[in-house]
């Protein structure tokens, strides 16, 4: 018997009426009268149910009609194409065998459910038309960004997870250790003794890829990682999760502008892919989650993004006829209520907004000779704020060992950063996207938790 | 002026011979006389180098002639085919201008470095010809992966790094916390208080995303994970590290030869793959590193995989005309002298080894009717011995209650995990693929530590 997947057959696929066909896959919903009963079946493969159409006579039609909900099935029947109906055929069920009963009390009946609610629940949301569609867009954008790089010469490389350097100086850190909690070994004056730790040394779990890649960069020239990278602040916005996923692009012999030309035709590489590749989730999300999704989207393909340096916005912001929570001045970390004022309101599509004053981005970007501020750019979009940060980076080893000093940088650990320049300075630049922050983004999805398989936040580890 | 790439000439881009134009690169090899000089530069867009020649009326030629190895340049001049010559072109430069000038002590001097060596230099080593050709098949393999697994349709899952629980109850883990070791909270019976730690209890990191990902796959139907995974453990061998990368497919309503079929389709897809997009590192990795690795590659995509019993293996090995370290009788499990033994010496080929003893596999394997073996099945491949663990996972509820009994596993951690039965037991396989191992069959490479970025393994996770 021929096996048939949902997502062939609402891509056309033709089977003759008269043949009997096999599928397998979960009650969504079954309801059923004396004579007829209707399963709408999920076999995975999309978003779209098969409609089962079952007549009377099925043998255990009366125990069918009473299915508990995710109960996995097996069908066998024949395509009935209906072109003039809503769904394009319906399954004229000949047999349907019980492969596994789900329990009467799973949690996920027909009524809307609250975010919050299937958050305690990572293990089934996925179940749910918002959270399979989220997940599927999760890695189709995966997939295009890998699919852009590649196509465009980058490398891949994987920097790592554990280390033993704190990459800026910046951003609380989560130890990694063996050591037993309870027992720690001590040195003569009381510290704990890392040296007996597993590496012989305090480690950390990463919180950017960017510095190691760099090396890669100057041997293979376009580089980026995809990975998880970690941050340890007690903070518990929408925004902000402990664990999340970076793609951090770096790129020799390019300076700032390359780093903005590649940004802009990366997001808009993977819109694009999205608009192709996952059109039922948007829509559906279109629908569900957030009305203006599509037109975002589609904004974001069709327009050039708009290109100011911070000096500007901050005149903009000044002028605005609006009143922000935190007051605009030179120098100010701009927060998400400006970004997205300058994106929204003034700029109406994707912002970037270039060199920053020095004093609040990173050691590693490059100084502008205004003395003032650095080749940095970053990418404000609506609805998020910033959701990609690039620069130039210092290339110059005389000026990067000086800023590494004014920064006050253990120097023994910035040695190896500082060899990538004495053997050989290379203009270089690369930016990060935070993925999650692109995921919300793309999916009109506004907490972050819910575009992560199974968040890490501040006292929150499940599964 | 029309910059160039060094891979487009060598692809065969056609420039006139009287047009000039720039590339910029790193200097790999320079030598001159008083009338001539050549320079081999990398530009990192290929292993190959572009030969450069300059003539004694450059300006700065006997500057030029001295230029330190990985010195930063940019050549202006022409294109000259050389269609009979070693290298299909040469460019005959016009002026050649220092953009960074490496030190004289750069450590990667011509002569042949030992591996041992390269490590120390970790940010160095992409440099070499070998590690760029490694990190170069790292990348495309990582992408040959995705795209497989993307055009079956699988959809990539990001399983938790940080996890509360212990995946299998097998291998030592990495705590991950934020609390002050030299300050650590107690509770009143003088242990550590975890519930002060950030995820308000202890946390790990993860060794298989596994578990997390069945989730998926009982929504999604084919999903994968492809991410870093961590081992706490002491061992010091060329083919463990403490930090790799696993890719771990999960299929629902797949069974045991489901996962055989897809895991030798993956393989050979991914060695094509290597065959068709990495000709040139392959060649080099054949020729410097070991002289049967294209041998092996061809024979992977050509024959068909042997399949054999893990009872039958054991006959095999009984019967093998040599002895082992470790003595073989029904129960054993296997070692890499066994493993390799039956793919190199017995079947000359990547060889599928499938139900084994329950005792030593894990509680999620579904048990075989014979109540001895489970429905398990591993790969291995010459050179490495396992590459490739899969199994079918018992899906039905009673079952998997009672080997989370008999496996001592606490049962409150795996409530989640029998939840997914709970709501409709489906049957579903999945494997996992260890990268490096894969990358070690791929590349020639032996020793684990050269395959990986910045390799992490006791006592060493520096940069």
């Amino acid at each position: 018997m021929q096996e048939v997947l949902v997502k062939d057959l609402f891509a056309g696929e033709q089977i003759a009426e008269d043949v009997t066909v096999a599928l397998t896959g979960w009650v969504k919903t079954v309801r059923g009268s004396k004579r007829v009963g209707f399963i709408e079946l999920s076999d995975g493969t999309t978003i779209k149910n098969a409609q089962i159409v079952m007549q009377s006579d099925l043998d255990n039609y009366d125990d069918l009609k009473k299915l508990p909900l995710s109960s996995t099935i097996r069908v066998e029947g024949t395509v009935v194409y209906t072109p003039d109906a809503k769904q394009p055929f319906e399954i004229h069920a000949e047999k349907i065998t019980l492969e596994g009963a789900s329990d009467n009390d799973y949690p996920l009946q027909k009524k809307k459910h609250s975010y919050e609610y299937l958050r305690t629940m990572a293990h089934l949301r996925p179940r749910t038309n918002t959270f399979y569609a989220v997940f599927r867009i999760r890695s189709l954008a995966a997939f295009a960004i890998h699919q852009y790089l590649q196509e465009h010469g980058f490398t891949y490389v994987n920097t790592p997870i554990i280390t033993s350097s704190d990459s800026e100086g910046a951003g609380e850190m989560f130890r990694v250790t063996t050591l037993d909690m309870n027992n720690l070994p001590k040195t003569d004056d009381g510290k704990v003794d890392d040296s007996k730790d597993f590496f012989k040394k305090e480690t950390n779990l990463t919180v950017s890829g960017q510095l190691p890649v760099e090396s890669f960069a100057l041997a293979l020239r376009n580089v980026y990682t995809f990975g998880p990278t970690f941050r340890a602040e007690n903070s518990h916005t929408s925004r902000h999760a402990s664990e999340f996923w970076m793609i951090e692009p770096e790129m020799a012999f390019a300076d700032l502008d390359d780093t903005i030309a590649v940004s802009e035709e990366l997001l808009k590489y993977v819109v694009s892919y999205l608009l192709d590749h996952a059109k039922d989730e948007l829509d559906f999300l279109n629908g569900a989650v957030d009305e203006h999704l599509l037109d975002r989207l589609h904004n974001t393909i069709d327009e050039k993004f708009a290109r100011i340096t911070y000096t500007q916005a901050i005149e903009e912001l000044k002028k605005a006829p609006v009143k922000f929570d935190v007051p605009v001045s030179w120098g100010l970390d701009l927060q998400a209520e400006h970004e997205r004022y300058l994106c929204e309101q003034v700029y109406k599509r994707p912002t970037f907004l270039t060199d920053y004053p020095r004093e609040i981005k990173a050691f590693y970007m490059r100084d502008n000779d205004d003395g003032k501020t650095v080749a940095a750019a970053d990418l404000l979009v609506p609805q998020i704020g910033e959701l990609i940060g690039g620069s130039q980076r210092e290339e110059r080893q005389a000026q990067l060992a000086e800023k590494i000093k004014e920064y006050n940088l253990p120097p023994e650990e910035y040695a190896w950063y500082l060899e990538l320049r004495k053997y050989g300075e290379t203009v270089h630049s690369g930016f990060g996207i935070g993925f999650e922050r692109l995921l919300m983004y793309v999916t009109g999805m506004e907490n972050i938790r819910d575009v992560i398989p199974y968040p890490r936040t501040p006292g929150n580890a499940e599964f």
